[in-house]
């Protein structure tokens, strides 16, 4: 257990309206912060209030993007309890993308200590409205100052919250999706796998691209052969066809998302058949254009289920399931955010109550 | 032209001593900083003393590592002038890096004139002794505070100067190269060709694991079959067979290098046949075996030539001309840095006086 130093705020912030705050713009009273040094390892953890960070111009993080980072969410019960989830995942990734990254180990155990420390003291900031949450941003980062390329050897975790409203105001929804023909995200070998910040800075031009012709996001091929289905921007992606369902294999170019591994196991609870598998995004253009393809959803923390309505293929769009909502992203959607919110009882041990 | 605004320091820092100071570990007196808003365009450009900067903990770079960098000298000459070299280059690529990382453009005039006003205030810090320099880092980086991958609306442009003594305090020296085989740094369609953090944050494992096994560095292979040369940590690489000597291509994963290119310029003066194309390391490996590669180097800003001695392909060491530096190693060697510190003259146009 870590002895964790409390420092008050001067004063309390007020609470944003939950119904028009822009996510990841507004932050709460408090944040976690721990220091590590190369002979001391981890030290000083706290919970200061919320504030910038100082750092020398020459730090690695600033000039050579030495970072990783996690996201996860506290739910508030219809009766005013807060939850978390999978909590231990996320801090288990952390240490995957830790280790490909040649930054300090942070044990998983005291992530899940850091992020319910915090989660406790931060409390009044999970909103009640229904589908609302608080999101957690952890992130990891080299701050010694050194051009040489020498490596990590002092290192700053902290952890800060914001509030976030329903990823759905008017319920579920479609999105649309750009399959990327030209940038690639990521490759085996490469940081795919690992939640650092180079993977998104990578993938920020094709996703402006993406948005100025009114598509959502974009879905990744693979950067070997550019023609295997890896990801989304900020999610994994599923395909329904008949009982089955396919998504990408892990295998090193896709983040392992924690709302994907959800999925499968429920999946495979229902009786589905759940194939991970490489994709070629030219049969799955085969399957779309034969009708054989029901439903399309991506999936991940921010949204939960993302219904894909319109899917773009080498420069021609496939609709999906009318562009409606299908049944089974419905039912994913209900499950997996019945657990989160407790409407549905945690029959696989996923929710970490904070109390 | 910009208006640059000046803040004076209280004191001045006593200047390190040049023959132990540390590579990016010590700060001159000043720093330039220019900021950029997506309405204003970019604004007060300010030379002000070197200072942390303080960001929000939910800032894109931070986050999402949306920044790139670039890295150049001042060099005195015998007679005391001080010069840079090909500043223009450094503004070009950076201007490429900016476009591939959906970062704002800044002219590379802008760049120049920017570099050079901080080198005029920053004189007094580079150094006189033979072979020795004022490194300067120029970084580029998203400073809006957004989780939602919109992009960058903020953004801050920073110029910083480090002291750094003789990279060949003993006179030129060999390297040794491991050739990774795991990890992979850059993939076409990707950021190789860009100056982005992210391509230095996926690399410091390997780098890591080649120091331990005592290898300087690492030369790493393109991301899609595993088999061609593409460049070093730091550096790019040539290889010498007879009167030819070739280099990888700039096909998107490489960083297009401003001493590779000055190379490659005074190679071709010297009657010799460059060959910019695919390099096999197993084309290499047969080379080496057979006798056939006279001189094999690195070249880039901090070393200009890294004469490589040894070579580690899949497991197997090879010594290049019995782990000594070669005769053309040492020419071009002598030649770029006889144009740089003012020993030979200039006659490009590559040579920037500051006065
Ligand atoms: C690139 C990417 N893929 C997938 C996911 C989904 O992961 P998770 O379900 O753990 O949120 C995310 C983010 O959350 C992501 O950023
Ligand atoms: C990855 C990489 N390749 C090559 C180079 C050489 O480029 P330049 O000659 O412009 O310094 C550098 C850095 O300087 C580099 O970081």
């Amino acid at each position: 257990m870590m002895n964790i130093r409390f420092e008050q705020a001067a004063t309390l912030k007020p609470k944003p309206d939950i119904d028009t705050v822009k996510f990841g713009s507004t932050y709460s009273d408090y944040m976690f912060v721990m220091d590590y040094n190369v002979d001391k390892g981890w030290y000083d953890p706290r919970i200061v209030p919320f504030q910038n960070i100082s750092l020398n111009p020459a730090s690695i993080v600033l000039n050579y993007a030495l970072e990783i980072f996690e996201g996860l969410k506290a739910y508030r019960t219809e009766d005013g309890r807060i939850q978390m989830f999978r909590v231990d995942e996320n801090g288990k990734r952390m240490q995957n993308s830790a280790a490909r990254m040649a930054l300090p180990d942070l044990p998983y155990e005291t992530f899940v200590e850091a992020v319910e420390a915090l989660a406790r003291v931060e409390k009044d900031w999970v909103p009640s409205k229904p589908n609302t949450s608080l999101y957690f941003r952890p992130v990891m980062m080299a701050t010694n100052a050194d051009l040489s390329l020498h490596g990590c050897t002092d290192c700053m975790f902290y952890i800060f919250c914001s509030p976030v409203g329903s990823y759905y105001p008017g319920g579920l929804k479609c999105n649309s999706i750009l399959v990327e023909d030209e940038d690639v995200r990521a490759v085996r070998g490469g940081t795919g796998f690992a939640k650092c910040g180079g993977n998104y800075a990578c993938a920020q031009r094709a996703a402006n691209r993406a948005n100025a012709k009114n598509y959502n996001d974009v879905l990744w091929l693979d950067g070997v052969e550019r023609r295997y289905v890896e990801e989304v921007g900020g999610m994994n992606i599923m395909f329904k066809v008949g009982s089955t369902v396919m998504t990408p294999a892990l295998l090193g170019s896709v983040l392992p998302g924690i709302t994907r591994k959800s999925i499968v196991e429920l999946l495979k609870e229902d009786g589905y058949t759940v194939e991970e598998k490489k994709i070629d995004i030219n049969d799955v253009a085969k399957l779309l254009e034969e009708g054989k393809v029901d439903e399309v959803w991506g999936c991940g923390t921010a949204a939960v289920i993302s219904p894909v309505g319109k899917l773009c293929i080498h420069g021609k769009d496939y609709v999906i399931n009318n562009n409606e909502v299908g049944p089974l992203s419905r039912r994913l959607y209900d499950m997996l955010t019945g657990i989160q919110w407790g409407r549905v009882s945690d029959t696989h041990g996923w929710v970490f109550p904070i109390d």
